[in-house]
């Protein structure tokens, strides 16, 4: 790899690139390439969509003057060669500078980045904004909106493109079509950019057209000379244009070009082990819950399984698709319709079972208020990785207890140990009275003993063990830590907790709490989740009117963003030891 | 009027339509209107829309086998034709029935309401639903979406478009384009309905084709036999179709024909006053905001009014859109669009103020997030009719303060007077520091002087009157709850409570809530909206490990319909009295 950054070598902004000839263009694609592939595989992160993207951002800076113009990148994980190219470069290059920048844009690491995003299909409409903007003050930039057919079928980037389709002026909408969502892309958008891809742009219905957009067709997005012809074509059109561009994900790596899901985010070193045989993983949550839906789709076809673009975060590959046949839908990002249409399968009287992660179930508070909870509709809805975490700002999953709990009806389950697990979900899929949410755990943790609790009957916490003074109250996968507390408070003071895990977020067990008034001072609640909003305040208020004091434990209401986790575990004093701290200074 | 109900009288059920003639069917649309008409007239409600689909549900009725085949009715504010001919005449006919029947679809009333159904948007995704729990359970009825023109730029709706497309059974869409939505109908879908209506259904690039559908236009909504034809044609249809139709919302009420917006939903009598003159209503927060929007536009082109089809809910009539030209823009229903886009117009250095209506603010928690929150966007939204009411269950204002006021970063304001809301709505509009959301109060209060507050100190409550024992915080339009409820205490208790205002809904004031410790017993939070992660919550939490009692007023967890608001002030202990009775139960 000695060619490595010799063109690049004389990049350090977007203004050099406009010095280039086209072979130098071509071959600092190369180099880019090179850099992504080594540094993605070193630190994990974006491959396929980075890798898919690289002459576009060239030909794109090339055409156009950022920051001036304005390039605005949808979920933006394909902002790695932008990255590259305007002056952030050592990241990429420098092992020792490899987490300088973060996988999004962040408009703190450059004035080329206007946005802080990491959710899907936002582009249109924060590009229209600042349309809008520059027409009000009366600029002359262009505003560029770089859009991916998965992001495409998100309802917020069709409500975008229905009002960019009317504005008067510059707006320029770059579809980077790569016949891919994160896993395959779904629906009537799909199946019409196919069309135009197989008719080289020219079809009898053209949608964009249809809307109002002029349409330009790039059939070869790794062209970066007719990606430029394009560019430059489209630059300081006073109309809203869409350019749609035919690219490959995973571009540059054999292995992702041929299979392009399980590149489209790798972990560290993943391409490392490309030859070794896969690690058989042991029982996790991912694992009980597939092989909970599979029996059970055996068993009663009218089990739906439903997810909204992400399959994989719950492990559902390939294979297990294909085993469920037409009891799965992936209805693509479009979560929004998802909880809609989990809504009406089980008006239907057929049983949907809807996977979500918990940072994307915050594109749904009115579907699940209205769709769902309103008409008590009986579909489970299942939340991943909620809790507190080391991630990324746009990818929180803190928020999920706050956001789902106060919405009435719904009845949100936190299983602490997998029987709970099973059990909960069993008596969800099977039930007609309620829309039940669960919070799958982390860790997989076993009770030893299957779980007979009858979840039918709401809001009954489990009294795990009966002490006095202290009661501790761990939600979800944070029973555990109230067990290390109750140890703790047993060593060092002498106290017997009591110890309670509660099951339901959305509601509070009046009889048992208000039992602990007799013999206990504090009430202790921890959630895996944002306090403001949250369990712990629900037992807060609860008490306020007597004399138990109460202390809540959770995240604060803030966006962190990759924070390690021992340091957020100090900053909410998470750890068992602080909690015994804080109680010890309380009832002293 | 001696004709109406001469068909209506044989017609008690759907099956009975079918025994009818043409000639008939005609005359039974004649009647029905003359009903919506008269009842509208009295109770008011939706009136336009009603009168609109007359037609299309006697089709509709006529051709397929309710409720074995399935009709949706997108927001269903146009049902009371449905509701007339599926067993629920006597609301219409009988004026001691008018209140018997909601104005929304309710499968409470009905088995030919699937479900309960006020937000807009959602019936594609709904019977998507209902299709695939069809097809599992190996059901072959039909399953119909009626949705608006207006409701089709939802976010939602275009997600459910883009799932339905590629379903390969029957589903048939029918698209009631009556060329409006509440306001005017925005953006590239209003223009290619316009231009299929122009052409007959024929046009270069089919919008519904492209994405998949089998596409049929019928040029006269109101032409039943037409209607017939095509809907028996589509029935038992094994792809997806959509079946656009052509109407006149308000046909058949002259004035609702030539001016539609202010017909689309009338107060009670409003149609026996037409022609008085418009009575001059008096100062409130609808006019002192577009006083303030007019003028401030004048004096700063940057500002950028925004709303979202509501703008008869805030006064925004024509002529005040009119007067602010370019910097008002209505990005139709398409709620998360305009928060997106207002971020967009903040980030590029121009002033948006977007106003939304509480409930329908519920569509945008991930906007709110990840567009604005997390971008610190320097965006003013306007909240309004948020609080508790008599309302329709499905258009609760309730939500919002849990919604809006546990995501990082927004500043979500509570004014209780005029004079604080114009400050706080000025300083918003011109600082660039944070995502500003303020709640409009309902009846106007003014305290007489300016307020002088700097609000760019945040979570700094207000002490309006500093005592001992008790301390009220009474919320936005809660404060003078607060006050009343001070009044008691002297009277009965000889008690001179602390009022506090706290205007920031969105923190803690540590420092003023800490200093009560000393001389305080109880705190009171009085807030107009949920309990459940709501304001008071916060301050129960703050005083958890403290001897301080916390009593929280607010509305439950609930889905109230049209509880009259008395029987929820006794429910939630919401009166003066009431209040003062539980302090003096706590204190004594």
């Amino acid at each position: 790899m000695k060619t490595t950054a010799n063109v690049l070598s004389k990049v350090n902004s977007a203004d050099d690139l406009k010095k280039l000839s086209p072979e130098e263009l071509n071959l600092l694609s190369g180099e880019m390439r090179e850099l992504i592939i080594k540094k993605v595989n070193e630190t994990g992160g974006h491959f396929g969509p980075n890798l898919g993207i690289v002459e576009t951002t060239i030909a794109l800076h090339y055409v156009f003057n950022s920051p001036v113009d304005k390039i605005v990148f949808d979920v933006s994980h394909q902002c790695y060669p932008h990255k590259i190219l305007t002056g952030r470069k050592e990241g990429f290059i420098n092992p020792e500078d490899y987490s300088k920048y973060t996988g999004y844009t962040a408009p703190e690491e450059s004035e080329h980045d206007f946005f802080k995003v990491g959710h899907t299909s936002t582009s249109v409409s924060l590009a229209v904004g600042l349309t809008k903007g520059r027409d009000v003050l009366g600029g002359k930039e262009n505003i560029i909106a770089l859009i991916g057919d998965g992001s495409l079928t998100g309802g917020e980037a069709l409500e975008g493109l229905n009002n960019a389709a009317v504005l008067n002026s510059n707006m320029i909408i770059v579809v980077n079509d790569n016949d891919m969502s994160i896993a395959e892309n779904q629906g009537g958008i799909a199946n019409m950019l196919t069309e135009l891809r197989n008719n080289n742009g020219k079809v009898k219905n053209n949608f964009f057209e249809a809307l109002g957009f002029e349409y330009f067709y790039v059939n070869d997005g790794h062209d970066i000379q007719k990606l430029i012809e394009v560019f430059n074509k489209v630059k300081d059109t006073q109309h809203p244009v869409v350019v749609h561009i035919f690219t490959q994900k995973g571009k540059g790596f054999k292995p992702a070009e041929e299979d392009k899901e399980p590149f489209h985010w790798i972990l560290p070193h993943e391409l490392d082990r490309l030859n070794e045989a896969p690690t058989q993983s042991g029982e996790d949550y991912n694992s009980i819950t597939k092989d909970y839906l599979l029996n059970k789709v055996k068993e009663d076809s009218s089990v739906v399984v439903m997810t909204a673009a992400t399959p994989g975060v719950f492990g559902f590959n390939k294979e297990f698709r294909n085993k469920l046949g037409a009891n799965y839908v992936d209805v693509g990002i479009a979560e929004q319709h998802a909880v809609g249409m989990a809504s009406g399968i089980a008006k239907a009287g057929a049983k949907p079972v809807l996977c979500l992660m918990s940072s994307f179930v915050q594109r749904t508070y009115d579907q699940l208020s209205q769709d769902l909870a309103l008409n008590n509709s009986p579909a489970t809805i299942l939340i991943y990785w909620g809790g507190i975490s080391g991630a990324d700002a746009t990818h929180l999953c803190t928020f999920d207890i706050s956001l789902i709990s106060n919405i009435p009806n719904i009845v949100y389950l936190a299983p602490a140990t997998k029987e709970e697990y099973l059990k909960m979900l069993d008596w969800s899929v099977n039930q007609k009275e309620h829309p039940v949410v669960i919070r799958v755990p982390g860790d997989l943790k076993s009770a030893g003993v299957s779980d007979e609790t009858d979840y039918s009957v709401l809001n009954k916490y489990q009294m795990v063990e009966k002490g006095s003074e202290v009661a501790l109250i761990g939600l979800g996968d944070f029973s555990e830590k109230a067990k290390k507390v109750k140890e703790l408070l047993k060593d060092k003071l002498n106290i017997s907790a009591t110890l309670i895990n509660p099951k339901f977020i959305t509601g509070v067990d009046e009889e048992m709490l208000s039992g602990l008034r007799a013999d206990h001072k504090v009430v202790v609640t921890m959630e895996d989740g944002e306090l403001d909003g949250g369990f712990g305040e629900k037992i807060a208020r609860f008490y306020g009117s007597s004399d138990m004091k109460v202390l809540n434990y959770g995240s604060f209401k803030e966006f962190t963003d990759k924070t390690p986790m021992p340091e957020l575990n100090k900053r909410y004093r998470l750890t068992p030891e602080l909690i015994a701290e804080d109680i010890e200074k309380l009832i002293k």
